[in-house]
């Protein structure tokens, strides 16, 4: 089976971190390192910030820090509805220009649900 | 008592809609509408949406947009600790250029936290 | 009669212009005589290049240049009917985000009118 | 004659359009709706609307958007003369940052312009 | 002597700067920390850094952002000339938009430099 | 040696510049002058001119800016400290959302730099 868009998303993001990391002094790392610490469950829940996550990723409009964000949120248990509510808000907020992201965001959701029909 | 920021940006607010409203035709009209059917509780709760528009107003560095999802917060229960990790995260995706925006973001919700203690 | 808030716009405006122009080199000089000429009527009408001035201030929610084209498609003699739809489509491109610009537009928009009808 | 960069983008979009009415609920359908309406020709002409849209997308730097502007004041019969100036005036809006955009709105129009000129 | 802008802006940023800081949890503090550490000398110096932190606050359109950024620049001994070509390459880079901050910019500046002839 | 990420991107600019300049009129001809000559050496040297237009460029997040920036940095004799400065200083202004251009950044830099080791 070749590889898919998420897999070939998260090998370049894994080749590049590690080009990233070569270059990188204290200040960088330490921001890497905060980024992840912040989705940690807390107060609200990983699933949640996950969602928020994708939230400020789709209203700022960075494709990757949403292909990111929405495969977190598969892997947190969020439910088709629940994700649809999330976007529907980002889109509200955004506005129409929100809506090439929107169109790429449900494809790698669409992804991720099928593969996941055909592995159970 | 005086007035305080909270009050007079509701005041200002409706003051403005009611212009608005004298010229919008149509579509203004049905976003307007939209923009309130988006945050009512459905798969999500209306305290994670209204937590998602605050994410979403933090990232984009709206005033305004974040006034009223913290008052919004306010009025659906969220707690101190929840807030603060919402903010943290639009703080981590956005970066120092969302630092203004959480000052006046925590001294809203301050002003709010002190309402709350004096009326009890 | 006090000042408006579009006079004290245009005062203000003047003010900072002169201290830009005490400092400003060559470039910035250019800069803002290209930001006049483009505004000038050629295949298209200066009143549709400041209508579209408008939506792109809207959009990139810049209160300011805002204020500007307002009354710049006031003095070209946009109609309310076209100033409206000219501002939905900056709504529903920008998203919720351009509602507040939107409001305090229609608000020095109903100034400009009143006061029209008041001098005829 | 192998499919051009338009054909492309409008093939994308319609599949991609599909995956996201198969997800989306009542108000993301609703904005999909309001986002066709604002540009029905009103007070101003559905050409002079989609100039704005154009204008809108290149400011907020969205290739999709800008791509899909484009075709449509094709279609409304703008000329070279008038696209270039909407462009410009974007241009001046966004400053440099929108370079990049505005060379690929320029590649898309070219090969409109060569393509109306063949098919003639 | 009336306080002057500057300074109003020095005492609402520390007042509200206390209020965070009685919310924040940790990476809220290790953010802030890491705001100052990235503006120390290293391979670049601080004066360098100060005005790049001026150019990231122009384009992304800050008010607060660069005020605090101009006051740096003035302690690190930055020139009026060397000022003026980091705001026209800011200025440049996000275009008009930017205008109603570079006025801003220059009125900040040109309160300090008005002060540091006093005072010499 | 088939070409590399940097010189394709060269080639494309080329190219799309050429079809840019047969629709281009007055203004958009002035306004790719003033964009050379902003970066010319004056109170500031040339190479901390490159690097504020590649930090202004990081935390718009503009990918071909970001690339024609990093190529005129290494031109200009940046070394990988300073340029990592200068990045690091882009992403705690923009923030998580920066990361996916740093990595990108960081590849060209990387790119050059391997280039530049096989040249000597």
């Amino acid at each position: 089976m070749s590889k898919d868009r998420v897999e070939e998303f998260q090998e370049t993001r894994k080749r590049l971190n590690d080009i990233v990391m070569e270059y990188a002094q204290l200040e960088t790392k330490r921001f890497f390192s905060l980024d992840s610490q912040v989705y940690r469950a807390g107060a609200l829940s990983s699933k949640m910030k996950e969602l928020m996550g994708l939230v400020g990723s789709m209203v700022l409009r960075c494709d990757d820090c949403i292909t990111y964000h929405i495969t977190r949120c598969f892997e947190e248990g969020v439910s088709s509805e629940e994700l649809e509510e999330a976007l529907s808000i980002s889109l509200i907020i955004g506005g129409s220009i929100v809506i090439p992201h929107l169109r790429r965001a449900f494809e790698t959701w669409d992804e991720l649900m099928k593969k996941k029909v055909y592995r159970v």
